[in-house]
């Protein structure tokens, strides 16, 4: 049997949606990378956990209000254990890279914001109207998943 | 703090891109809707493992092809080990159940087919154009969520 090809067949990534509310997530790294990606997940009422020995002005104030917990020391690979989620967002590939490793041993899905092609998960460009979500990811650049995303978005709300 | 509200903010469901190439996917059932999420999962090369007495014609013409393996039996909660993500797609809500909360149970997320709410994970509405996936997930009905999908889809291929 042939392999599969994906050259038509979209992304290699298979869209799921998850529902992280109440759910255990762990974030590790507390950076400008971090924060991009903790918005979506407060949003959906998933319990985070950040894990890193600094972080920006924003997680510290979401830390202090209470909205997630944030660990103040570097990560291990014990802090993967009992994730369903874990997003790699330090500054070290290396720490990156055992955060991955640590979460493939446990098949929990990780996303690698440094180097998408060794997590096991991808973040898709998408945006929310009304009280749906609209993901767009591809296999090339994370930039033109973001520009069809522009354009679905700007076609969606032209007059007609 | 106020708990956050869903109503502006999309779907409470979390898009992700799943990397599923080569890991291991259990699918509980070989009924129609078993083989519509079976199709998406082996585009993207997920190894699956089918288990369920009886299967459609499709669904057995794969596994004799090699394209996923067919545990020709009932499903148990110990087939959950091991696997990345879940579909239980079984006729029965007792079965379905029970593949949900072994998941549940070790943190695997778990598409419930027959009843989405008591899932960790919902299957957006996607298309695939060239190498790229769109996926639309929303709040409220499956059907919502279909249509969206099929107005960008429309608007995507309209002559400029």
């Amino acid at each position: 049997m042939a392999p599969p090809d994906h050259t038509d067949s979209g992304s290699p990534a298979y869209l799921a949606g998850l529902l992280l509310r109440g759910r255990d997530v762990l974030v590790a790294g507390a950076g400008a990378v971090a924060e991009r990606r903790l918005e979506r997940l407060l949003e959906v009422g998933a319990n985070v956990r950040v894990v890193a020995p600094d972080a920006t002005a924003w997680v510290a104030g979401r830390a202090e209000e209470g909205a997630l917990v944030w660990h103040r020391r570097p990560v291990a690979e014990s802090d993967v254990d009992g994730a369903w989620y874990v997003i790699a967002a330090t500054d070290s590939p290396e720490v990156n890279a055992a955060v991955a490793a640590a979460a493939e041993a446990r098949h929990t899905f990780c996303v690698r914001c440094d180097d998408a092609r060794h997590g096991s998960a991808w973040t898709p460009a998408s945006y929310n109207v009304a009280d749906m979500t609209v993901a767009v990811i591809g296999n090339r650049s994370p930039q033109r998943s973001k520009a069809v995303r522009d354009a679905i978005h700007r076609a969606m709300e032209e007059p007609r």
